[in-house]
């Protein structure tokens, strides 16, 4: 069925006298001797509007099919007369190729997006989620493009592990017993198996033998959670650096963001312009802010100072050793540095054993990107590259050495100082479009009790 | 550590006086008044020479550090003497940066396979394993320039699914309990949960909504093959396109493997030599003749028919009706057709319910591409776009519709012809590569009783 997007038809140059469109009816309005019908193919929001003359076998083969039905269409391509788009078909030829039965739940009003989840698997057909979907798809595309163009090399690391001691999460575990029989001994992989929740250390092995490289796939949670910010499958983008320290890593992270925006704004305007103006006014120009000024950043330290100081009163309260809340991160980020701040060198308390230990034996070499609306968008750090350092701070983190037996030894053969980032691509979209439940960025998201799609 | 990658020095267009290099030894070689050492940083399979004059500082910080140590040397980019690269360095500085424990597993001779499947932590940093994982960071980005180009957008389908029964093979299961309360109603999904097998169903309804999707991400099998052939876990490529048909759909499969071979072929030329003089004598040439000739096209009944025909005896006897073996696939593609061959319209009953059923009422509008040393690069299908037929089928293949709710929804509300197929990445870069052992592609590969990593 050759036919034309119509993404490409409404940037058309000249009128054409046979053109092919398929796509779905979005609507339709009857006149006395013709019909008007938009048609959507998902290659863009904008509908393409077809006048279908009464007096031909064109409309006859319409009926009555309305909003939802499928259509292909030959006609010519003619300057429209309305004021909305350049460009409009007069049909000659119209083949009804799916008709909608009548619970069809997508009505032409504006549905909730807790009724949208339950039928995810139609949502895509409406603009805002069509829309949603185009503008991951450019960004996940925008990331391969800006990794390639620096020299990185994407990875796949496994998403099966034997691990169970990452430290990022609650893990689910796999198997391919029946639940009665479950002795790990018989297993498929003779030991307990689980889903990552992070691809850095294996992620580590390869940068310390290609130099550059980039994980850009699934990472689970177990986590019960129901909040508008957690799910129990996203993707993470982590970045993995030899030769890398701490604000080396930051100018990476800073110069990756503003890649990412810079390309949406330039290839996803027309889709971004929804958010905009029906989902998160102002979004926009917060892009575009993001995209053109310099990230703050900040210490621990001062980032603690600055919260004690505060006149805002908050929840949890605010003294050096505490894990920054999510109030704690807006405040920073929204109210004091009015953009995205690194925040670095945590207490080596808070954070996990592999992260760089620095010459005050306090804190670690660690980064974390705080992002107005959003928090927490970034965590990395410079790792411990020091094999005696590493084993000290595994024993003090209560980790057995010998379930890292090929990560020390990175250690032990021509170790090099390197530093790696983790960023949830889920978070990401939720800044480019201003969604605020990371349930509307997943076409099937996976939550608690939610495996129906 | 600001610094420069190999691979681009080696592309100087003049000398320079300070640039410096991060990497790791290769090699030494000890003269009376100067050391020569090839340093490596992944970023090219060639390794760049540095002299370091024995009477300096840069001398006495590099000891007696040898293959596997990292060092970081700066001096000055100069004329090389030997005939195999262009430009060396003459080191003014060096920093050792990591020693090398005794029992340092790589040696300068070359490993086996299989010892270095036991070192999967340290096996990329061998000339060959480095190739192999910059022509696999290659392929994938060939993969997405190609969908993105051709208006295609990338999705990611979840590998969480509630699904036991799309038919392509055994699946894990995925739990949050302990083993030994495995009570499904308790479970983090209130249901059983499985490990993707593919991305299709969801991906039939991203595409009848967007158009043109593609899913680039792993999935699972849970079967107890230990061949050269099969791994637990493994990257799928899914493209699924609405208003095509099967022809159309191989028109898409060719032009996609001609472009990735394209890709390769020219950006990754220099690893791309090293498995054609050592892995696969004649890859090259073949990779070549793939990429710039059309493939040939058999309905099943031809490839029966010619199999019947053959001189050579088979160790499965040939009748319609049969799924081809692998000796069968060979023989067509590299006996018979010498090049890569589409079989389609095979019969229904060796087919899954959602393929296509054609007008014959007894063949599905399905095709296999079998490629010259692979065997089964490709299959895809037409899909059942008609809700009374699909349901026939399904239970003609006793399936339940009940369970596919949501998938039958797509036939009763703006159904359209759609297609699509599944590329396994790794056959993909056992073809790219001429590796026979499917292990030998992957990171950290998954087979039974192989978690170490």
């Amino acid at each position: 069925m050759h036919h034309s997007l119509i993404a490409d038809l409404l940037c058309a140059k000249a009128p054409m006298d046979s053109v092919t469109v398929c796509g779905w009816i979005r609507s339709r309005r009857d006149a006395k001797n013709f019909s008007f019908i938009a048609i959507n193919d998902g290659s863009t929001r904008t509908h393409l509007q077809c006048v279908i003359d009464a007096d031909t076998e064109a409309y006859a083969n319409l009926g009555d099919a309305n909003n939802g039905a499928s259509v292909c269409i030959t006609g010519s391509l003619v300057p429209s007369q309305g004021a909305e788009q350049a460009w409009e078909i007069h049909g000659k030829t119209l083949t009804l190729l799916g008709t909608v039965d009548p619970d069809y739940p997508l009505q032409k009003k504006r549905h909730s997006d807790e009724f949208l989840r339950t039928i995810a698997h139609l949502r895509p057909r409406t603009n805002k989620y069509g829309a949603m979907l185009r503008i991951r798809a450019e960004a996940a595309f925008a990331v391969h493009r800006f990794f390639h163009e620096n020299h990185f090399y994407n990875v796949q690391t496994p998403i099966l592990t034997g691990s169970d001691c990452e430290g990022a999460g609650e893990m689910f575990r796999v198997t391919s017993l029946d639940a009665s029989a479950p002795q790990d001994a018989n297993d498929f992989f003779s030991k307990p198996c689980r889903l990552t929740v992070s691809g850095q250390l294996e992620g580590e092995a390869l940068a310390l033998a290609l130099g550059k490289i980039y994980t850009f796939g699934p990472t689970f949670r177990a986590e019960h959670s129901n909040t508008p910010r957690h799910v129990a499958e996203f993707w993470m983008i982590e970045p993995e650096v030899a030769f890398c320290d701490l604000n080396e890593l930051m100018d990476l992270a800073e110069r990756f963001v503003q890649s990412v925006i810079g390309s949406i704004l330039d290839r996803a305007a027309n889709d971004l312009a929804l958010f905009d103006q029906f989902v998160a006014k102002g979004l926009l120009d917060q892009l575009k802010q993001t995209h053109a000024n310099s990230f703050a950043r900040l210490s621990y330290a001062e980032a603690i100072d600055i919260l004690t100081q505060a006149k805002t009163t908050f929840a949890y309260p605010v003294h050096y050793g505490i894990d920054l809340q999510t109030e704690h991160e807006r405040y920073l980020a929204e109210s004091f540095c009015k953009k995205p701040v690194f925040i670095t060198d945590y207490p080596k308390d808070i954070k996990p054993f592999y992260m760089r230990v620095n010459d005050d034996g306090k804190t670690v070499a660690a980064m974390d990107l705080l992002v107005p609306g959003i928090g927490e968008l970034i965590g990395g750090s410079q790792r411990e590259e020091r094999q005696d350092l590493l084993q000290s701070r595994m024993a003090e983190c209560g980790q057995k050495p010998a379930d890292y037996w090929w990560y020390t030894d990175l250690r032990r053969f021509g170790s090099v100082p390197h530093a790696g980032f983790g960023l949830g691509f889920e978070r990401l979209l939720m800044m480019l479009t201003g969604i605020s439940n990371i349930r509307d960025v997943i076409a099937f998201p996976r939550t608690p009790g939610s495996l129906d799609f």
